[in-house]
């Protein structure tokens, strides 16, 4: 019998409501597949509640026993209560940035029975890697002469070679065993430091996969592909910032932000990823039992694929995308939805 | 008769098409108001071309003449033959930031008649005032170890409580006499030191404006309600990065950039102002009188409503509305649009 240890985390809000959900499904696809694997499931506390007790976020402490875990399950954070950016800060960008989360991976697919926005309804199906560990989210910067008429607030976005590196090369082999086209989306044309050191670095990497297409598209303009011609897409990847905007777009098309699952993945292999809904706490609609928690399941699936467990990854997925066909306008509660897409596993 | 002295740009690729259109139409439209009003306009020469065969962009001498002139009336810039980033800097943000075009005005309304690529062809009429001469737009930053697998490159946003009060200030007012709602919109869980400069702004000055009702929205989430629940916007103001991603998005759920029409606005009447479409110079389809000229003609609305000509304007408008309603399949050339709607006139 091998034992994943998972460290769980279910934040704030909706947050609670949909990881024992995701977690459901995944020990029942485990069950059911006949692995000789089981969990181990270490509970987390981080959030508004903690923090209004304690005025902790994520301690540094914690941080470091996070690394004795084989991967992290997220939930969400964040409350009006809590000023905006601590425990976003505090928690969330605290782990990517101090586990290495290179890789923020964050698939696009409109399954079949799910409505979309868009009046074509294309074909959907791609991924998006955004870098998750520079760019504007390092949090450089400050203010001076703060609440002032003469205040100036800044904002660095820092780029490396070996931060990019990490993405795109992640984001060319993922291209390569899919259908072979990568996009890759920047402002160079404005931000041209950082836009031309994507460049060479899409350029440079790009001579180990010639077999994969690479094209380019300023940030604003693949707005407009995401809503007019979106199967252009097999592989996006993007920095941090713009991926952030990009994927809760492409979360909108598919059907929407309850269906979004994400890994934060550490590539190198250094620390656990982790494993989330790309929604956030949702306050407006916690404690309701209402919040739909596929896409915290679907993030089940692709932590078990990190796991090496394809098998289970597969059986969530396909059970996730049957209940999806037949789901409707059926009123169901976040539970019922977990119960229903476990029995679907057989 | 009043005289209003107008430089005209039309750029690079399309940009050299749909000028003429632009143009066409609003001196029809002066003849048709009766108005005592003429138009001297003035070429300048910027793009690829010049570049090619100079090496200039737009020179400091070429920037202070154009402050003699009432208006500034812009097609487009850029050609894949030019480094990416030579003429955006060179011309479009030398102008925006010389001649401090604080408000970058973007409406977005789905006429009569347009497709929208949103299957429920939600009621859309919103402006975005985006913030047009600071943010990440500056060009701070830099690189070292340029082109080795040790570079580190930087962007650095820049905001003031100056600047961002120019913006907000402007769009606050507009809220007032239009629905009365303002959404501002950043990523102050992220970006902490801009974003709460931002928030502090937005309460500040709303203090002047309590009929305004203000809410705040994440920029990715933003992008989600664009495409789920546009018809909830009346004013959006945003920083320069924001509101130029959010800007390609609104125009694509309105029928495209096609139409979409913009005026950078410097607010305290130092500097002409300067309209332009927000689409590029489109390479792929440049000189072949393809184009859809009526993003150019609704600029000239916008440039004449800033010149005082509402008359002027409001007939322009008019005359656009008409001509999308009936507009169909119908393949025209560039110039048989701007006719078409010249001839609405009267
Ligand atoms: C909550 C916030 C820090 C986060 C981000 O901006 O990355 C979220 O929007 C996401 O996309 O995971
Ligand atoms: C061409 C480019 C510099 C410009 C911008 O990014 O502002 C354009 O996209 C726009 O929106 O006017």
């Amino acid at each position: 019998m091998k034992t994943f240890s998972i460290a769980v985390m279910p934040g704030d809000g909706i947050g609670t409501e949909v990881v024992p959900e995701g977690l459901k499904v995944l020990q029942r696809a485990i069950e059911v597949s006949g692995e000789p694997v089981e969990l181990e499931l270490t509970d987390y506390e981080v959030g508004a509640k903690r923090w209004h007790a304690t005025g902790e976020t994520l301690t540094d402490k914690e941080l470091e026993s996070l690394r004795s875990h084989d991967a992290i399950f997220f939930g969400a954070c964040g409350d009006p209560s809590v000023p905006s950016g601590v425990l976003e800060r505090g928690v969330i960008l605290k782990m990517r940035f101090g586990l290495g989360h290179a890789v923020n991976l964050r698939p696009a697919k409109l399954f079949a029975g799910v409505e979309s926005p868009l009046a074509a309804r294309p074909d959907i199906d791609f991924v998006v890697v955004r870098e998750g560990t520079e760019g504007s989210y390092t949090g450089m910067g400050g203010s001076v002469r703060t609440d002032t008429p003469h205040e100036v607030a800044t904002e660095v976005s820092v780029n490396t070679w070996y931060g990019v590196e990490r993405a795109v090369r992640d984001a060319f082999e993922r291209a390569q065993s899919r259908r072979k086209k990568l996009t890759y989306v920047h402002k160079h044309n404005v931000m041209v430091h950082a836009g031309h050191l994507w460049r060479r670095v899409v350029e440079k990497v790009g001579e180990e996969f010639p077999e994969v297409a690479v094209n380019y598209e300023h940030t604003d303009a693949c707005t407009i592909y995401m809503v007019t011609d979106p199967q252009r897409y097999d592989v996006i990847v993007t920095d941090n910032l713009f991926g952030d905007i990009l994927t809760d777009l492409a979360a909108a098309v598919t059907g929407g932000i309850g269906l979004a699952a994400s890994g934060n993945l550490n590539v190198e292999g250094t620390a656990p990823s982790l494993f989330e809904p790309i929604h956030g706490s949702a306050p407006d609609i916690a404690g309701q039992q209402i919040a739909d928690p596929t896409a915290s399941i679907l993030s089940g699936a692709l932590m078990a694929s990190h796991l090496g467990l394809d098998v289970v990854a597969k059986s969530i997925e396909a059970a996730v995308e049957a209940d999806l066909a037949e789901r409707g306008d059926a009123k169901r509660s976040t539970a019922e939805v977990g119960d229903a897409i476990a029995a679907r596993l057989g």
